[in-house]
């Protein structure tokens, strides 16, 4: 394994004393023991489960201090405790094992390996008192085998059950600890009242809300909120989903030419206008009447629940408890979620049920917010974020879609998340629509959810393609420059459903903006990363959040670096770097029959048809992977007459490709119409990352004393090479080579020119590899699939590649 | 989905009230209402989280009583409940969806279809008090679509949480409710004194014994427990056993011919002679010295802590934290677990810890266990049940060994499990010797350990395969007679870990044995099955256990049906019947070129030969399912000559195949050795069930009120037909034709006789399919594989298939 831990705060040696003090691990008669006695002293107390003196000695005899001497034999003998001696005890109680792991006569040689953190000593044959204390502190702070720092390995063990007067809540090196009841959680229900009234019933939409919230705030503790506002957790109607999934077995068809300027397209649609007064409050309460006990989990939240946090969710509009419709990301939803907010802020009124108008404050809410979830839930946290609401403080935002255009479309095509090909937003509106699992609630407000529907599948204009108002108020780019949350995104390179632009955008609009911003790119596709072995994101979430909702000063913006990338080569290493998408170093490639080239570029024209026989269209569209294989393999296959396949010479050293890729094209089509796709593959036999990470430890993390678990996990190389990857593909309407709404003309058989970026990555490309470029047509995971009779002309003396490469 | 509920005890009406009284559902007050407004009262207790009558106003107008009117309207204004009314609201609360699940115009037609019980009534238009009261409480004893009762679903929800006065335990309709408080559960250590002493040391074995109880049981409650021994749940050395694993890839040897009889082979050992006399008690302590908090979770137990059961886990000798070493299912480990039934049932002695001596008795214990647990450690229940020990009342067996050379070896050759291919008794032993873990100890124990290990390397007798004294000492089949404890066995009919020759010799062997016991067969392989949708598994459980542990009257024995098999031809069937493997009607096959034929055989000799060419023997080696399509499919592939296939004519009619079909073989190798394959394939283009169960709730199976969570799991139909299945496969050493000790001659190119049983099997074949009969000789997957050059003849005038089919 390797570590790579942000999140240890680098405190003062009186600020250790203080800490260890606080949480009974140090006091002062112990300052008169032997550094070997004091470690002992230490280490007993860590046996938090061995109660007795005979089986902390048989605990202590377990362990081995040198190759030959078992712990206790050692400490109770030595006169001078050696940091070998230290660390071969350490690495053992991290769950580190002899042999498999590290050598007993060689820690230390393990432990930079492993990149474990370690003090430094005068005398590593005699560590000092203070040595000792030092060590000890670092090394409840370092991670053990299992991902989780040792402190939270103890905690788990009972460590915090055994004292009454620890402080609630608590920091340690900067991070909350766990030190609530999480036995005792109060789950609990409100409605609180939003400024909408999408369902036009004359009332403001109340929102369900739950909450989760320890029960010290019972006692006096006010205590900041992480809220995920995910419409998925009322439930889904799948079934309704998949049958309204759209047929994407269609031609592309011409659309008219127009001079569409933005204006044409802009939304201006505010549903906070003309809205109904506020319900009269006609009493208070403290207490809600109602609770809950089925619940969606999140496990990041979950962790936090015992760290001295409440965790909210929230439905929005159109779920199952709540009023109002789905509307699929606009300005609606945006409300509902920044009305939750501004409940637990203080500033706004939620009821205790929908008809008796008792009022409810958060009274146990430090008025302190941060949005988290991945997806949907991220997207609406995005959304919330560009509100600038007061209260919301910070926001952890994975994966997480920025404008919901380049989610369902891309340049003037339809264009599907991978995975969900035929889907769109009116699908979606009807899978989240869960005010349709009370069949009662559904009977009442169906015709007019079915015209709501109708109104989203007409608006989205699947038809055309095109970016135009619908989209536009789903567009929360425009708005991000209001942001006053410090944000944490986090993204797959590899995520496939929820495409990397999406964060690149956000990441762009939020430049100048002034608020803290971090960003984290892994190797996944659409998953959440706080479960790793190699890196300590939750630990890093943890010193975040104290920092943001508790206000400690614990460095959070300065130990977590601007952009860290998970690299693509290799298992559990991850650099960190000062930006992303904004490299001066750029390399342009000429296109040349089957080759780029830096230099020269072919003359003749190059072209590629569209169409397959039947039974390979039918083939490719049910099996995907074939598709993808026979796409970027150089074999021939039924594709071979349908692409464009060029790679760069073998490279003589490491390349990391830092952004978005921009093709030059000079292309004509035998028709009126036309789409291209353009691939980036990673070319090289080698052992590449696994897709998933793989679980590594089942159920091993322990996310406190007798509360949840989670499976440990990490990518791992594949079980056999493989001769390419796919590392970014892009696509667009030969009628949109200025933007998404301006249609553009285009006849057959005569030139254009089309210059389009690809999704952005960040590729690091080892020696011998081959950075390749496919152009090609229909994408059988992503766009239409007409199987039309179309062929593509390319003019490489017009045409070129230009890479963005990254340099230090 | 399609309901198998199988244990729901039929209990006369007076019953019903009376439980429906204990619970709170029902006063005397409650029968001077209408019948609807019993039912809306009922409801309204239902509704646990709604704590005002406005929400439970709100959550009844939200379900639906008839295609147009709320359940709210309906009740408040009928003057006759009808049954559809009723089932249409029970339908909702289980989580059935109108309009995908059924129409609220015909809910009895969907709930037939469903196999959801209801009750009969005189007058469907107009249910009676008593009705109203019969129904709901078949109501909260019938599984809902989350695979749970819906009594279960209530008390997840908190309804149980409510009440002060319930009995504990508590039993509804025959079955153990989550009455008990998992938020303050103890965990506890003891050091069970077992009469062993395998690590020589001069001193008895002692066992580290984990107990999760209920803190009731600290005021009075006398609890049952559920015991699972697993030796992995102290951790496993994977890495040193991935190195020890065996070479496969070697020629098959021949062995000196013997004239062994059972008495050459048979096993005298007993490892609880000579040993030390008992420690010498120093005093006695009522609480444990030790807590633990790390634990392996198996979800059926922790089903149990809800329901007034103690589970209690220990790992046996040779584990971390205990002493002795690990044997691989010899006595010693047999004596291992039994000494911990005996301490639970009152009859040994455990310690506080390993050296003070002092004793702690299970003084919460009611002395009733039952052992659980699925591989080996339903392998270690088996061996304890053999022993007949007190106080052992049941085991729950789920894919257990019952006969070590059942597992590795088959008919005088090395047999690898599948996935497990040269792993053996050796490797075993070392993956699970965790004391190693503890670098201390191991460093102590490591000299003696490798002579064990080096011992059990030899005795195993890898190159010769035979059954010998060694697997005699693994063999618990010879004491099941003495088995004392009723058993319920669950295996999969498709597990290629443990076989199921298995579970079929267990269940032989308890034939005349004067027990009850059951079987399960799942369509899964090495599976556990309590989050199925379709079957009622964790109830038949707790019926079962609750008659078996607490004495409850329940007609758990009449109730379970004897064998219940799961079809495998669609999705959702469960049949029951008498008996398994004792079938008396058989079909007899002879064999012709490429064909099954029950009357005419072929007359010329039918040859294959063994070896591949070594591109084709290593692509076989590493990518095993290309190996199986090879060997079943009948296209040109490098396996062509190499196996014969025969396939009787399509089927007219539906054929089930119950229990082991048997091969009659006159064959010759060209070599001094040989080996048969037998594998038996289902031929016929079809979709067939996924090979495993498919998540269809994620964490949606909720075991009490905020306690541990499961996924709901289904198998369905597997997306794209395909051409063949294989059903079961056998081997055999042409050497050992008689039995697995006696090594027989065998001379180059002389045929011999050779008659096998196959794996067991209950096998359904559909109309138009072909049973097909593959002799071959190595099989990748599980047999050594030296790539001989040995040719094979059969002579199909003295060789048949007898094929054992069940008939009503």
């Amino acid at each position: 394994m390797k570590n790579h831990q942000f999140a240890i705060e680098p405190v003062k040696f009186s600020q250790m004393i203080h800490e260890l003090k606080v949480i009974h691990f140090y006091n002062d008669q112990m300052s008169k023991l032997s550094p070997a006695l004091l470690f002992k002293h230490l280490l007993f107390k860590a046996f938090v489960n061995d109660h007795s003196q005979a089986l902390k000695n048989f605990r202590l005899h377990g362990l081995m201090a040198t190759p030959d001497q078992a712990a206790d034999n050692y400490l109770d003998s030595t006169q001078n405790l050696s940091t070998s001696a230290f660390y071969n005890v350490a690495l053992q109680l991290w769950h580190f094992e002899v042999h498999l792991d590290f050598e007993l006569d060689a820690p230390l040689k393990a432990m930079k390996k492993m990149r474990l953190p370690m003090v430094k000593v005068a005398n590593p044959k005699a560590m000092t008192n203070k040595d000792v204390l030092h060590a000890w502190y670092l090394m409840l702070n370092t991670h053990t085998k299992l991902g989780q720092t040792y402190l939270d390995d103890l905690a788990s063990d009972g460590y915090y059950k055994q004292f009454n007067d620890l402080p609630k809540p608590l920091f340690i090196d900067g991070k909350a600890q766990p030190v609530f009841n999480t036995n005792h959680l109060i789950h609990e229900v409100v409605y609180v009242e939003s400024p909408l009234d999408t369902d036009k019933d004359g009332e403001r939409d109340l929102l369900k809300t739950d909450i989760i919230r320890p029960s010290e705030t019972n006692h006096g503790v006010k205590v900041p909120t992480l809220f995920t506002a995910s419409p998925y957790n009322m439930g889904t109607n799948d079934a309704d989903g998949d049958r309204m999934t759209h047929n994407v077995n269609k031609p592309l068809t011409r659309k008219q030419p127009n001079n569409y300027t933005y204006q044409d397209v802009e939304s201006h649609a505010d549903p906070t206008k003309n809205i109904p007064a506020p319900r009269a409050v006609k009493g208070h309460a403290k207490q809600p009447e109602q609770a809950f006990h089925h619940e969606w989990t999140y496990t990041m939240n979950d962790y936090f629940l015992a760290r001295g946090f409440a965790v909210v969710y929230s439905a929005g509009v159109g779920t199952l408890g709540s009023q109002g419709l789905k509307t699929t990301g606009d300005k609606a939803e945006t409300v509902s979620a920044e009305s939750v907010v501004q409940w637990l802020a203080g500033n706004r009124t939620a009821f205790t049920n929908p008809s008796d108008h008792i009022a409810i404050d958060a009274w146990w809410s430090n008025h302190n917010v941060a949005m988290t979830g991945r997806s949907y839930l991220g997207t609406l946290a995005t959304a919330v974020a560009s509100t600038g609401v007061k209260g919301l403080k910070t926001c952890i935002i994975e994966a997480a879609i920025s404008s919901w255009y380049d989610y369902y479309r891309e340049n003037g095509l339809v264009c599907a998340a991978g995975g969900f090909q035929g889907e769109d937003a009116d699908v979606l509106a009807e899978e989240v629509f869960s005010r349709k699992k009370s069949a009662g609630d559904y009977h009442r407000i169906k015709p007019l959810w079915k015209k709501q529907l109708a109104k989203i599948t007409h608006d989205q204009h699947r038809d055309t393609g095109a970016y135009n108002k619908f989209w536009d108020a789903r567009n929360y780019l425009k708005d991000l420059k209001n942001t006053k949350a410090d944000l944490l995104f986090v993204h797959g390179l590899n995520d496939i459903n929820v495409k990397p632009i999406n964060v690149e955008h956000s990441w762009k609009a939020l430049k100048d903006v002034p608020v803290t911003k971090k960003l984290i790119l892994h190797q996944g596709q659409h998953i959440y990363i706080n479960n790793f072995q190699s890196i300590d994101f939750t630990d890093m979430v943890n010193l975040w959040i104290s920092n943001k909702l508790y206000g400690v000063d614990n460095s959070a913006n300065q130990l977590i670096p601007p952009v860290t990338v998970q690299d693509n080569t290799k298992p559990e290493t991850w650099n960190t770097y000062k930006d992303w998408c904004n490299s001066q170093h750029h390399i342009t490639y000429h296109l040349n029959d089957q080759s780029l080239d830096p230099e020269s570029c072919s003359q003749a024209p190059l072209s590629f048809k569209d169409y397959v026989d039947k039974k390979s269209f039918a083939k490719y569209c049910h099996y995907l992977p074939v598709w993808y294989h026979d796409l970027m393999s150089s074999k021939k296959s039924p594709l071979t007459g349908n692409k464009l396949i060029f790679k760069t010479a073998p490279f003589k050293h490491d390349l990391k490709v830092d952004g978005n890729v921009k093709v030059n094209l000079r292309v004509k089509s035998s028709q009126d119409i036309g789409l291209i796709s353009a691939m980036l593959v990673d070319y090289g036999t080698a052992k590449r990352l696994t897709i998933s990470p793989q679980v590594i430890g089942f159920q091993s993390i322990y996310q406190g004393y007798h509360w949840r678990k989670d499976d440990l996990r990490e990518f791992k190389y594949q079980k056999h090479p493989t001769p390419f990857k796919k590392i970014v593909v892009s696509h667009i309407n030969l009628q949109n080579r200025h933007n998404a709404y301006k249609v553009d003309d285009l006849k057959p058989n005569q030139y254009v020119d089309v210059s389009f970026e690809l999704q952005p990555t960040f590729f690091h490309f080892l020696p011998k590899h081959q950075l390749g470029l496919i152009i090609f047509a229909t994408d059988y995971a992503r766009t239409l699939r007409g199987n039309q009779h179309i062929s593509y002309t390319i003019d490489p003396k017009y045409s070129s590649l230009v890479v963005p490469v990254y340099k230090k």
